[in-house]
């Protein structure tokens, strides 16, 4: 994940940007195709990636040191029509979808090893606990089903969130498409065929969709929170009814050599702790004025990236944890026991059953 | 809204929720009709709403001191297999529903509102701006289609997270329909008919959807937050393009009789600037420990309620904002003029039935 | 702390400022005594408050209704120079003043009785846990001193951001006092006095102490969560160290008589869970425009009055646990052994009372 | 500031910490000299960064893998007593401290060029703006010295926090200094003397110090943020009475060659944008479990990194923007005659004055 929204990537997608809007432009008849193949042959060439991304820095954009490096390399027509916001949207919207697949795949293998957890358990009886205190039995596969539920729904979500929010961003100067003398809905339609992102009207200022991503990936983070923070508890030494399993070189600790902490919930976790913050900033960057905002928007790639980052972060580290979850039925029937309040399980197998169902319905 | 989250809505739908069980109850054959008779009977005297508020506060939950002033008042199996999360998250969306109803009609008025303008200025230039500078020309129809575009994919991912979150909450002490005696399906099916909820698989301690329907609506007041702060910028008196309508007792000043304050756009930003944070309060609340979160889960309500509340102020303001908008075309063309960007409006025109388009499809 | 930020102590806090204003005035000779005095008898008038706060709401201002009263009242010259957020400023402070000598008192009673629990388990031995896993030995003792240490120096933090943020609003419409024809100073100078308000440079659109007054409720109310996160941990059935003392009424289940929830333990979560986000509300708002905000200034009365809610209410809930909490040092001995890492105290003798000394030092 | 808190700086003050110790120890007894200097051999070996970092983030601790490579170069005592969260915590802290350094004399440079234009603008007519509407004059001098105390303020504010925070972190694996053999005063003090940091009580699950060091940052930024977009609303076109210095390779549009855009007041508004979001982060990780969060303190580095970050970038921006504002009477007297409200400044004079002499006192 940390590629997928690197230097590099960057880079990438902006070349294959520029690239798709003059061979567009060529077919509209904007630019010649000779110019179109000046723009092709200048992307080609080896960029010096450290010095563009100083001097993007530097001006803010990284448009602007981007073009005036490809025209010194030929292409005198690249980026013609298109405005910095175009590329720096377009790009985020690229390795949003990159991102997304390695997430959705990881959310894939939390739902299948949460529900075989929860198949395995169906009939292994253990305490249910509300408020932190004794409650009424369950069984560990009706906890584990209403995992999978969470996990599978906020996957959903995010598919959804991202149906809306992927797309091609290509409005020039003020959304107006200024610049491409009429033809700019054959030029979106192409750049957009070129790099496999769905056409939109400009969205430069119309933030909700962006937003509206954020917030799904800050659900699927607090999602396998909710996951980390129920086993870390039942990890408890007191506790002691399933344990993540151990990784080489992990969960160790510096003063302690007993120690095997609950590393990968504790990635979770601290991706749980932090998305809220990362979906609320974008959230509250919502009243972007005018044509373009100032701050707000530029605001709102690095924290995309950084959510992106943990939520993947949490996701793997929960697929390892589920995967590998060591259970303790024998410890259950103690503490279930140890309560003293029966073994009387209500419904939980019909509903169990509800929530695998629910699960699956895609 | 605030009646619709006010103590005496909380109590009637409390009331509907014990009614509609007992009901379904002795439909089931859990209790005899003479004790679901009973409970009707209770929930129709008149209880004293501010004893039961102070008790409720004390006590944490409404169901206890409820559940208890019932049973004095004869309804001997009210609440019978039923736990006070099933009651307080059951309210707190037929309150959702209740408020949800509210805000779509507004939503409704403020695109309507929104596609007039648009359609009676597709031709009206004026200048773009971004980063706060001038930019190049635009319509202001293109403006006002831009905003319809984003007021209606706001309310339409509210009414999908809706679609999501708003259903009957009915799991008993621990998710698992413990006192159920097995028809469990058959109660849940009935209560949900009563209350005209869907049924859903207990959702105590899964709290995706309400995080999102949290989202959905943090989403729609920044939506509203982005057009007002265009109107307010808009009417700045050296820009004095638009202007809010005027309304009685609104929009004074307490020092400066000659003001003339955008008092509309104000509340619309005063619930933009709130709505991220208490929309963060609950997806930082998802990791909720077992089967019930102790403090996570019991600061969604007020927080719910408060997300409505400013919500619904902010596309009602607008709503006022966008029906009386007054717009000045003469202005538009001088500050277009003084900037000396010409006049040529691109593909504005295109773009904004585009939008209008974009904006119609449900 | 309700009634502090109630309807009536607004009301209240509003009459007192308009009448010290106009005696101000008077002795300044800007105004007569008799039209001074025509302003305190119609501040001494019985007001009707539900229709003042439903002209407040409409008119976005208390300040408008309110003056307007008044003049009908006889107070011609009533709120003389000053500007409604001169009005709403001060009142909030007042109000803030109040509630600080609300929270101030119980933190004493925290720290106090943290304290008596450091200096009485001094010797009893217990199990330290990090990332929730079994780790050495320390006392309880040392952990209280911890707690106390936590709130003494979140109480320590409060009172000196209220020392910064709790003063007198009297600016004028713009900040620049006009209207008091060059008396501003004396007039300040005699409003704050009668107040009890240090006097300020106006700060109408400089609310830096505004949000660290917030920032320390907000630290105050996480303090208490962690407190409260700890002795919720240990009263786990499993682990059985430590329980808070029962209430009467309060942390009891609708669902399962046996249960005894951390009914104090989950107020002080609760407000920890919604504090940082009120908290950030205000951080948020800093950027105002100009010489007054447009909706970020309007945003912070009701976000303070919330901030000041949930953290008294973390504050008098800790308070009650924390006095009364049930010590189980043979629980605490039986993990200790359990865990098998030996009884070896290191240096937590020593650490407690540096703890303790450094809690005292004002 | 990227470089205080990159990798290079972690190491070296990771190999400062451990070398500190190990002679501290040595001074104490516990270890002897020649396994002291074992440790300082080992430290002054080149070490491979990148690995490091990469063994660092798999292990989630840079203790662990630093130690292990310390201990394979002959320094056999290394970390002795220690636990990861003493090495992380004070490497934190004395990163915190050289990045405190940086913020601090940019808001010198800040508040020393606020001054200045004050003093040269003490007479400058300008139209004051409440809600974004034309209220009454002012004077230049008097916002650019509401602009100077708020900054001075907010860096005072700074300052008082890191006065706090900034501390040795040593407790060992429980905060009780196990296994420094009741030599744990002494080690501590010679630790803390050798790095240029207090000694403090350990602080392993108190973070009330780090989230007011994260709140004084947010305020910092959000100060910041005022001043950039009261700037950026004065740069509008239509308004015209100040401009931000243009900077080569800044504030340009890949689009628009007329265009000057506001790049400064972009980076100020931005990090204000992002940082009360990070500042909540810290806010609501308060409470950590027992002895060591799981989770919540793991998130903290990287969100006091970024906050350092965003905060330095926006004084910096903000030194650059004051100390070239271009400003212009003309277009202020302008626009004030426009407004029609008169050339009253109230007693704009003596607080500007007195503004000045509070920004002034330390």
């Amino acid at each position: 994940m940390a590629e997928a929204f690197g230097d590099a990537a960057t880079l990438g997608h902006a070349l294959a940007f520029e690239q798709a809007l003059a061979k567009a432009q060529a077919a509209e008849g904007l630019i010649s195709t000779v110019e179109a193949e000046a723009v092709a042959h200048a992307c080609a060439q080896p960029l010096d990636l450290t010095s563009l991304a100083h001097e993007a820095a530097h001006a803010g954009t990284l448009a602007i040191p981007l073009v005036a490096e490809l025209k010194r390399l030929g292409a005198r027509r690249a980026h013609l029509g298109a405005t910095s916001q175009d590329l720096a949207d377009t790009v985020l919207m690229l390795q949003a979808k990159a991102g997304l697949a390695l997430i959705e795949a990881d959310v894939a293998r939390v739902v299948r090893a949460l529900k075989d957890l929860a198949i395995a358990h169906g009939e292994t009886p253990m305490l249910a606990r509300t408020l932190l205190q004794p409650a009424l039995p369950t069984t560990f596969g009706m906890k584990a089903a209403q995992w999978a539920l969470l996990a599978a729904d906020s996957g959903r979500r995010l598919r959804s969130e991202a149906g809306l929010a992927v797309r091609l961003q290509l409005g020039g100067a003020v959304g107006a498409l200024h610049g491409m003398q009429g033809g700019g809905a054959g030029v979106a339609a192409s750049v957009a065929a070129s790099l496999g992102l769905p056409v939109a009207v400009p969205w430069h200022a119309r933030r909700d969709a962006v937003a509206g991503l954020g917030g799904a990936l800050g659900i699927l983070a607090g999602a396998m929170g909710k996951i980390a923070l129920d086993v870390a508890l039942l990890a408890q030494a007191e506790v002691g009814e399933a344990f993540e399993p151990q990784v080489e070189g992990r969960g160790g600790s510096s003063a302690m050599a007993h120690k095997r902490n609950p590393a990968g919930c504790q990635v979770a976790l601290s991706a749980a702790h932090r998305a809220p913050h990362l979906a609320a900033t974008l959230l509250a960057g919502l009243p972007q004025a005018h044509e373009r905002g100032l701050g707000d928007w530029q605001a709102e790639a690095p924290v995309m990236a950084e959510l992106f980052l943990v939520t993947h972060g949490a996701v793997r580290a929960m697929a390892l944890v589920a995967e590998g979850l060591e259970v303790r039925p024998a410890a259950m029937r103690r503490n279930l026991e140890a309560a003293g309040v029966g073994f009387d399980l209500g419904e939980a197998r019909r509903l169990m059953q509800a929530a695998l169902d629910a699960a699956e319905h895609d």
